[in-house]
């Protein structure tokens, strides 16, 4: 029952701090037009409002704690780590602050540059941890505008341990978390959702477990949205904290802070640290299993399940935080016994939507970087606005250059020896490397007996989807088709289709054939020959390394090559075929040849002679069917020019 | 063949004069995207561009000359005839300049406001004639201004005719129609495109034929962009003037003044003003025939047909301006026989879109105003810009007030009694009304033998898409579902469709199916009861004149109910259920109950109360079926409604 329709547009947000000032909204006629996405409403909440809504209407989720790591090698296995956990649908994650490891620098390994990429790159909501003690004021400062800068909208407000032994207040200092907590609603107003840590067994620093309750509702009254508590061994000991809590008026959400046991040694460091007791019936169970890590693990398992479980029944408890220590294992099967493990995620878009708030309004994108969407947000991180509904013509799309291909959330996670077994220690001619494209595509052994898993172009074995194509793929690639991206047409299917599906259910999805391949300049003029026939169905654009580019499409018009349809809502077309976009993609798609494919090989050896002339010769050509309520045509297409060129 | 990529935006011109400063174009990251809308090119052409365009692809065009009438009523008139003479395709209209009928003024009548009308309620390229003798600098840019404020782009600069018998110059005044191209392009640089006059027989006040021909060169050189031609009788007379243009190298389009005769005192008033000799071949074959206005039409119709033939075959030939002297018949089937009148002209959007710059972007629109556009566009007049691919959700839409019912381009083209007799003279109750909707529907006459032809929502009869839906309707609307607006679904069928289809060929448009009805507050509460059923399948918002508000919209989001896929574009989405907007429609459908219907009866009248009744206690409702691949269930919503009040 509506009465009123009072909708404001949440585009711009004020804060105090930052530098950049926001101007005013107005309502006047000119700015009273907005778009606001609409396939994915928490795309558009606060961490906190989330939460809210959670609660209201009875689901339960969870979250996952993760550390830092230490080499750049880790901190790829991580990010692989927030892809694969992130697909189990946690609210949240965060990342912890190691003021040893220079947390709010540039590093790949630091806490700001992890956060950094789970929220952007991996599109997770992230609360990034922030210690205070023992820092100026200014530092602080800093570390909260950078962290803002990144898109980062959670802090998780902590004091962090004394540097010495023996700790003395600072005058004027940060010398308690409700410290951080006050300063950052000072400067930051209310841009930040802010987290506190709860001790569910009193802090063991604190005077009293009453007192340290007092402390918790002042940081709570200071500002923060709400608490995570420390780690705990028994369902009592956190719903007589919870009660303890609301008894003297915190509000506030309290989330327990779960530790699924996964080892003998990581138990004792944990419990060291954080100064906790292990019960005795716990100890009792692990010391004569010690020595077995899976025996202690399952053990770990099941009593956290059994906790969870007692938590859940309690009916105050809606959400769960998980210590992971960066491990999946025992966390996942926890979750997904506890039955909150997202076993079919619904896509609310074909792509990996970021969590930057700049890209919350983003729904369409070009399909080129289809199989590698963080290298698309990379390019484009600097933009000040997302297309939204449409792509539209675009003057130029300044796509940022990719000159480092070693960024380390774009490193291949296959070593060099890897990638050799895989796509040829020597290659003996272009038809050695057709032969790792069609192994790639059938997922057969190559001829030393190696799976071809990923290729320069895609990181991750076949998509479910293009198995669909699988057989023409295979064909296709062995006589010089090298395929690095297509999909096939779709005339309606429901929307919770569980290969193509996307969006909210009730709808139904659409797409055109598509097929973007490398190929010789000899297929590529009889395949134009070809395409005449096909001149009103079939879209195309051909480009060349030096950006001599060949295409019919009218006006540079982008084509809309992937749309939905749902219940009560706009069309939404999340994927097109941009033109002009394509010739970004161009360069990308042929430097990949080089510097991860020539660059494995001596310089001037045949391999590597090989890929430099496929690189230097060969066209990158992209098909569209318009038709999609037809059969593809595509193959067609291609089996005509084969028959031409005989 | 494309190698660079250069588009520009051109959302804004700049222009020298007219007050307003738009803001030079910026090329920052900020501004780097724009939307530009896609299915009509001409859409962003000026008429220069549109003119070459058709000559460069061989097409043949016509345009049609009007001049401003003399009373409101003859107003509404002549744009009824513009709108069916739109339907034909003209390249063009133009309306001529009355001195006398205070031209630049505000009232219905004026060349300025009929020109105003053409542009932005017919959506046709119009070129608004101005003359300079005997005004002021002042006046004329006043008038400029006024009609680019208007959304006018076109002018065709004359002289105009002295006041006096004697005419002299005027020292630094407006002595020749150079004068006003040169004012024009000095204070308005490029923004207009400007016409000007050519006389294939030398102007009758010109020294000499060839004395003419420099002046028109003069004009040229001065910034016309192209020339219209005094009538003329035979077509060497037009080649001839041609060829000696070209000769003095005149090379803009010169374009035909046609003149069908249309009747022997017409051909003679217009000879006498132009001071043209009718040829003696004519002249034999007309006066004999003088009485017979039949006879004088038909023979002009085959002298005009067989004379344009010559222009169009002599290949010097591409468009036909026609003075039309606001008749239908004669022009209308000269341009059949020639075959340029389009026979079915491709929509290409479902509504008819307005000329006006400012809306060259607009591809979406509420549904609710299907059959009153004209209103539509009035009342989103003031708005500074228009949605484009996607409605967006909208804070306030900030719709103009409908006050005044008798806008003249909004009038009822029937008049009172006749109104009355569709209507009823006397209603005896809720179901004499139920009677005049049904008769709507079914075109079957009413009791007292008159057709129902209009209804306050609907001043044309149903359109061919609603007669798919007639067998239902007409059944519900019996049973006091008074249905004002309706679609069928559709899931794909050729956008060259005759009855559904719209936009470019080779596409694909779809609809999901929608009904739009004023009912009793009894039948209101059945059909919620039934419409919970369908929670998941069909929106509706449901409202009263008092505006509470009843809808399972999901946060008040658009719904989109048309859209279409084309070859190498992107979705366009053109009509959507907008729940924000429905708000303001409603105020406008309640009123026209009042305005249209029940002021036709006496104040106190029983068929006068009988309307304010319904309008006082009835409710708006819409429903959308969702589901558009499956069978409409709106109908089985209606016949569940009823079975349940049973």
């Amino acid at each position: 029952m509506v009465n009123e329709t009072q909708h404001t547009c949440s585009a711009s947000s004020s804060s105090k701090s930052d530098g950049g000032s926001s101007s005013g909204s107005e309502s006047s006629k000119e700015s009273s037009r907005c778009s606001t996405p609409v396939l994915d409403a928490e795309r558009h909440e606060r961490l906190r409002e989330k939460m809210r809504r959670r609660q209201d209407s009875g689901d339960r989720w969870f979250s996952l704690e993760f550390f830092p790591p230490r080499t750049a090698n880790a901190a790829v296995n991580l990010i692989s780590r927030f892809d694969r956990m992130g697909a189990g649908g946690p609210l949240f994650i965060d990342v912890t602050w190691h003021p040893a490891g220079d947390p709010g620098s540039d590093k790949e390994t630091s806490s700001m540059i992890i956060a950094n990429t789970a929220v952007n790159y991996c599109g997770l909501e992230t609360i990034l941890h922030m210690t205070c003690c023992n820092q100026t004021k200014d530092d602080i400062t800093g570390h909260l505008q950078k962290a803002k800068r990144l898109g980062l909208k959670n802090i998780m407000a902590l004091r962090g341990d004394p540097v010495g032994e023996e700790w003395e207040e600072e005058v004027d200092g940060f010398n308690y978390a409700v410290d951080l907590v006050k300063h950052i609603r000072n400067e930051f107003d209310d841009y930040f959702d802010i987290c506190v840590a709860g001790y569910p067994k009193g802090h063991p620093e604190a005077e009293s477990y009453e007192a340290d309750l007092k402390h918790l509702k002042e940081k709570v009254l200071a500002g923060a949205d709400f608490i995570i508590t420390q780690l705990f061994f028994q369902s009592e000991t956190f719903l007589k904290f919870m009660k303890d809590c609301q008894a003297i008026g915190i509000t506030c959400p309290i989330i327990p802070g779960i530790f699924p046991i996964q080892g003998y040694h990581s138990l004792r460091q944990l419990v060291k640290l954080s100064k906790l007791e292990v019960p005795q019936e716990i100890k009792d169970v692990i010391e004569p299993i010690k020595d077995n890590d899976a025996a202690i693990r399952n053990y770990g398992v099941e009593l956290a399940v059994s906790m969870c479980r007692e938590l859940l029944d309690s009916g105050m408890v809606h959400g769960l935080h998980f210590y992971t220590l960066n491990r999946e294992v025992a966390t996942t099967e926890v979750l997904k016994r506890l039955g909150i493990w997202k076993e079919d995620p619904r896509r609310p878009l074909p792509w990996a939507v970021s969590a930057h708030p700049k890209r919350r309004v983003e729904d369409v994108r070009p399909i080129f970087w289809a199989s590698r969407p963080k290298s698309y947000i990379y390019r484009t991180q600097e933009w000040d606005d997302f297309p939204n509904g449409r792509w539209g013509n675009s003057s130029s799309p300044a796509f940022g250059e990719l000159k480092d291909y070693y960024l380390f959330y774009l490193k291949s996670k296959s070593p060099r020896e890897e990638l050799l077994k895989m796509w040829g220690e020597e290659l003996t001619g272009e038809e050695s490397v057709f032969e790792v494209f069609t192994c790639y595509i059938t997922g057969e052994p190559n001829k030393n007996g190696h799976r071809v898993t990923c290729m320069p172009w895609n990181d991750d074995p076949l998509a479910t989807e293009t198995n669909l194509l699988k057989e023409q793929l295979e064909k296709v690639n062995r006589r010089g088709i090298l395929t690095i991206n297509s999909q096939p047409n779709i005339n309606g299917k429901p929307s919770t289709d569980p290969i193509v599906g996307w969006g909210p259910s009730g709808g139904y999805v659409f797409q055109k054939a598509y097929l973007e391949f490398f190929t010789s300049s000899e297929i590529v003029t009889a395949l134009l020959k070809v395409l005449k026939k096909y001149e009103l169905r079939v879209n195309y654009h051909i480009v060349n390394v030096k950006g001599q580019n060949i295409t019919n499409a009218p006006d540079l018009q982008p084509n809309a090559v992937t749309w939905g349809i749902f219940p009560g809502r706009e069309i939404i077309q999340p994927t097109v075929v941009d033109p002009v976009s394509f010739l970004s993609w161009k360069d990308e798609a042929f430097a990949l040849w080089i510097e991860q494919w020539a660059k494995l090989y001596e310089e001037e050896s045949p391999s590597r002679m090989i890929i430099q002339y496929i690189h230097d010769n060969y066209y990158l050509v992209n098909l569209v069917d318009n038709d999609f309520p037809l059969e593809n045509c595509l193959w067609q297409v291609v089996d005509d020019t084969f028959e031409l060129l005989n």
